[in-house]
């Protein structure tokens, strides 16, 4: 794993739960959002967090954006990503409003985006599933983004489904949900994820042959043995 | 649109969150039903509302209601349904026992019902997948209605979802949930979201093509000059 | 019905709807696990319990278990699954950590074990789908199991989803939701929901063809003696 | 107990949980308001039970009680409250706004009120507190009413705090909170829980004197023969 | 009202409830913090705020501010206070740990600070009610700051009890809560609120009187008309 | 501290807070039971944990207890309990009943404990202000035990208000809440809190005195030898 593509590769393959485990040895055990699920056909995603946050609307400051003759940062954070970024949206957990829609959508898989994730409610679902982006969320609520919200900033750090996302962190998403990989580490969480569903595959393959827990999982050394043996014959050939 | 057939043929077509956003325009915010969502595979529906009342229940409104010698306000509910409605139920979003489930769908279905919704929830869920009917619940609790529940009233204003909804309001639905629209808007909200539904369609094939945000959402003075001339041209054919 | 396997195949085939509606006869409202669905593609199953008691973790206890030199009763819960048993997992609603993944799934199913149910959340939901066992949880989260759970004991009563579950009692599951059948009153319940699965089926039918509910649900004397000349017209032939 | 001044008197003197004790052993569990808590000073109140109905807001139904050129529901309600009635605001367990604020409790005590109860939040809880009248609620927000509710209906039945209240109903409130008597039960349950308060108060008096439980609570034949000969004693002084 | 202490000293006597009237009428519906309760004996305050955000914890976020060798975000926050500022903390509605105790609190007190609010917990709540500080939070709880929050950024906007906060913002306390007033709005707002106040005492006085809210709340013509008589006499004394 | 009375001694002048650091610094982090408040007038308890488990109540378990010629495993939790004990009763955080009232609670009084502590409901809240006994809980709800529990097991480890409790450890209880200490702890715990609570007091003296956060807390090396010479100075007198 040398460039950011390879990285890329290796982490699209790698299940969510395999490197939660795998962050959570490494130190960090609080990073899978909790409550956001994929809303879309599409799921798997990897991408770098570009960031928006969303707080309680108020008159003044939404006069204010639009008195400021330049658009919002709602919209600026959708047309300003770049190919290979996620937009994370912090929505404090607000379910009683959307944060975006169909249109949205699209404008960030056409800017070359991978996903969209976010700790609040979507809207145009039957339509969001005809966009080809994956869209991780708390749910869906038609009710318009402006009655609950008002974007304020972009690429600041957040907080999503009671995970902290930095501008720039390693976002990956299947079917069970969205992990937070802080950029330094995400070589070395990848590598070892890597390892661990080598080795697990294997250990699945004994456990469903009758072995125990007790010998395989974790496996004990006589397991490990075996699995090591294994991994040698395999090369060889 | 002159008839009901003919509103409700337009408002079959089309989105839920795109009648949301033309009542929010209008000056309904609080249209979309929060928590509700399909249980089964038929979702899209136009209904007009009967409404029933549930209470939580007590032993002397039960033993009242039984020596009644006529049929419980849950029951009439059902069996009066017209062709053309949706019966929305009060359940207080109440989550520990159901409020209907397969026969109960199944009269609804037979006497021309077009659906049925609730804020609580819904039992029997692999049967009322078989019924053919839109169920729109909270959840699925097979627990019975008697332990929480007494049917109290018929056709009164009733809050579901956290939206008000009378006696006559149109209700639609699809996967992402429902709407409730006050009669009387009807038909004006139905040929907005007309409008709208073309203009979206040409802004997000716009999208798809790489236009920014800024341009095209909302569209500035340019692109709506674009699609005005668009529809123009496409209306001389 | 004489032997367990024939009271299983009846119950194999009956909903958990009509399972709960004769045990809230029976005198047991409080018998569906609120908030428990299932996760993965296969559902149905028929099992006895056998349970797991998880309480908030603590490093002291986490400590001795590691130096008690045996395994712990995590894992002894799952390699001491027998042939139809299901494995319900106590977790006090806690949805910030799983209480089990894939591998161990792959256990519980290779032990003979017909399915897995728990309050808590489950993790590696991709894999889990997989492996061919029912699972039943109160939601995904891929965060470990010791960020939040100690396994304490095996075999004791526990609650699981609002529910009581002795060690022993049948539990069923389908797309509901699960059941939760004291195992003196399985073969009474088994019956009785035979013989109301006929009786509904005959209604169903009534209703579809336009019978109203004062009529057919709950069925009136005629209705019943239509439905009694049915059965008897059936068993002759 | 003949005239209801003398029900009034003893229900005084009652404390909420004696009655609910009594009303559960009449078959009426569910009888105390969960999550309604007195937020004034003053606590203790026996009321009837004039009733108000409050529903998500709306603006055309806003606009036609504006237009009506009669009071609103919400105002019907305070200034028609009689001698004697405890107003019941069903509000949905809405904790985002205010059903009433200090003016409107103030026309209920000079209405002669004793009291208002809300499944809502109120406001201007200082000033609230000066007024003199017991008022319980599930919180305080000094957010609008309008901004959330529309009062609907007068004296009908409504759900407050997860109990039913029939227009007429007894309401009695202590600092544990309030409690719901069918009208017609009234006496009975007065009369038995008074007699409770006498036997509690004998029990209490062996316990502290280090009787167990295993004799004194339930009595045993012994503690109840002892309860009978200090009767008879104490009646004959 | 010509300088801020002349302002601060009318806001210090106007109850919460009718500035959040007073801004509701100005177009601020949402101005009231929900869930955000007096903690100590203190209660009333006026305070120009200084804001401090709090994201979920990380290893790697935690080390680098230990490493930056100046005081972290969380220290920099409370020994930052001047005069007459209220410290906000966001918290995220997070009640699983404390953002503060009382030696923080002593210190905010020290530098002439006139409260602290947050959405999350605090700590040393017996300590706390020592110091003299009006606090006002979600609840109480012991658990160490660590555990859930890292600090990250000074004055920035954030929420607070679903409300947005903007740095400089007035906000005043009670026992009801704690209202937002946006700096440009305070001295319209306190002077619209303050002749509210005279106004419901006198309509207050009326209602004890006897006066229906159907004459007194909302005054109507005759009203108000005895009220400018008496304002007017009032003041000629 | 060599004996049990000494440490309990110690234990009843140390705040809850000062307790629940040093258990973190011990690496115990969740030892403070979260939602679990003081109900009753009496806070400060020190106590050894004697544990009752509740379940969901189930009619065959009932009646098989009053079946069993013995008094259930409720009344012997409290008739058992010996002087310095605190009861700790897991109620799964039901708010919909109350796990004891006043009489039980005089039980507890009367046989030397020293407080009750439940994440459930109690009763009878005026009457339990009476008894003398400290009582913390998650809230007052009337209605009867039977309606949602059934008590299962005596001294087990429980969870209460998120936090593990195993029998025999001590908790202690103050404004704040619960804390629990692992009884293998409780001496150490208790030594260092003292040491901890005689260097914040100095501490917070220097804050109020105007010492900046930076300086003072965590106290700089300036600060902690000012303090030694304090420490030393005072003693030598």
């Amino acid at each position: 794993m040398s460039g950011d593509t390879s990285l890329d590769e290796t982490l699209a393959r790698l299940p969510v739960g395999t490197l939660v485990m795998n962050l959570d040895r490494a130190g960090f055990p609080n990073c899978f959002m909790k409550g956001v699920a994929p809303l879309t056909p599409e799921r798997r995603f990897v991408g770098r967090a570009r960031t928006l946050r969303c707080l309680p609307t108020r008159p003044d400051i939404v006069a204010a954006q639009k008195n400021a003759a330049k658009p919002t940062p709602h919209r600026v954070a959708m047309d300003g990503v770049s190919p290979g970024q996620v937009l994370v949206i912090e929505a404090r957990g607000e379910l009683g409003a959307a944060v975006m829609g169909d249109l949205l959508a699209a404008r960030i898989k056409a800017a070359g985006g991978t996903a969209a994730v976010t700790d609040g409610c979507v809207r145009d679902v039957p339509a969001l599933a005809q966009i080809g982006l994956p869209v991780y969320a708390a749910g869906a609520n038609a009710t318009l983004f402006s009655n609950r919200h008002v974007a304020m900033a972009i690429d600041e750090p957040v907080a999503c489904g009671g995970v902290l996302v930095m501008p720039g962190d390693v976002l990956v998403g299947d079917a069970e949900g969205v992990v937070v990989i802080p950029a330094q580490m995400a070589e070395t969480i990848a590598a070892a994820a890597l390892e661990m569903e080598e080795l697990d595959a294997f250990l699945l393959e004994k456990i469903r042959q009758g072995a125990p827990l007790s010998r395989a999982y974790p496996p004990n050394a006589e397991m490990l043995a075996e699995y090591q043996n294994y991994r040698f014959s395999k090369r060889k050939l």
